[in-house]
């Protein structure tokens, strides 16, 4: 996979780009990413990137033609057979999720529009890009970071960038429930005592109590992620039960 | 505002927070962030600072320990009266808003936890932690991007940190609804056309244009977020025209 990467903010990425699994990732050739600062494709005079908003208003409004100009640039160079995704990073975008990060990790290259503080000319939206997405409902001051968090979410699923040691946070949204807790040593930490249950050395009983607890987590954190999931018998009963906690 | 991360990667760090608006609202004095690397409080022999879990299973936990040795070594640290906000970021926790952001803007110190592929025990959670937040519902790598995010959303709202650039994505949550279209020059990029209303010079016409538009897109995108949301008969109405479309 290649990632092309339009932003004001190249230096932004670094750090975050070549340090731990995202490293490791380009290291064996899983992805490789390129910045480019849509700011060396302006026409204007002034090295201008944004103006004011037709109509009037606060604020300032990323231009079309840099912004197309440098994509088509991009999509030039590209030695992919199949056309890219061109994702907008903003709060009115699809909400992100696993799914979306699993879809996005089929493809052979995605290019990321990050804006910063302005509004985008609302025929990028319609005429250039393919995908809208949100990290969440919360504002940002910039797409930077909505970029990095998705990217990050799809590079850890190419084919083999995982070892072992991240199978556990997996399950937080494989089964549909939010994770167990986890115990490690010691025993004791400040008076602080793990469950008995993780000693019995019986597994189904440890089975059993990390479903309920993962349950009962995911009852009293997220009910919202309830409504998709097929509650048993006695995953009903345990509720009931917390109701008269 | 001061903030403490604690990461096994704080070169994840420099990029973000020393460019564009988190670098200047440290030159202002908004906020200051120092990065803890916790396992330089590690009391195991080889440095490690996670072990197998308890009760079996895949993956590895993070030791109570290091973190709590750190998080105390930290408020040991800290010249503050009012006692620091300590947040986990984890698929787990409650999910982060602009609500949220809000709360902890008010805060003089927050301290961020940053796992990184392993899971906690869970006496980090019960005994030390006093928030936990999720960015959203997908998986990452580690906590740190989380921790940028949640960040960013706070240090944006800290007292005159933003000029008036930033004013207009703000809409996307003041009102409840997603932000209207915008467009700027030239009025034909390319033969895509700019709206003719935003020519009229009739202010109260485009702001109902606007607010339709606003309307609309978050009538097709995010009808959630209209749950919260009571309509007008106006608005009642167009919502009926664009169910025949």
């Amino acid at each position: 996979m290649h990632i092309d990467i339009l932003t004001l903010f190249p230096e932004m990425f670094e750090g975050v780009l070549n340090s731990s699994i995202m490293k490791r990732a380009q290291d064996m050739n899983a992805f490789s990413y390129n910045t480019v600062n849509f700011r060396d494709y302006t026409e204007s005079k002034h090295n201008k990137v944004d103006d004011t908003p037709y109509g009037g208003g606060a604020g300032m409004v990323l231009s079309p033609q840099p912004i197309f100009d440098a994509v088509d640039a991009v999509k030039e160079k590209s030695s992919q057979t199949k056309p890219p995704r061109v994702i907008l990073l903003c709060p009115q975008g699809e909400p992100h999720s696993q799914q979306k990060a699993e879809e996005l990790a089929q493809e052979e290259h995605l290019i990321f529009l990050c804006g910063h503080y302005e509004g985008y000319d609302e025929r990028i939206r319609t005429h250039l890009v393919t995908d809208e997405i949100s990290i969440g409902d919360y504002v940002l001051t910039g797409g930077e970071l909505g970029a990095m968090v998705v990217m990050d979410s799809v590079v850890r699923l190419l084919p083999s960038v995982l070892g072992n040691e991240s199978s556990a946070p997996e399950d937080s949204f494989s089964n549909g429930l939010l994770e167990h807790p986890h115990y490690t040593r010691p025993r004791d930490f400040r008076g602080m005592h793990v469950p008995e249950v993780l000693f019995s050395g019986n597994h189904a009983k440890i089975d059993e109590w990390r479903h309920q607890q993962s349950l009962k987590r995911t009852y009293e954190r997220r009910k919202d992620l309830l409504q998709d999931y097929s509650l048993s018998k006695k995953e009903k009963e345990w509720i009931e039960s917390w109701k008269n906690e």
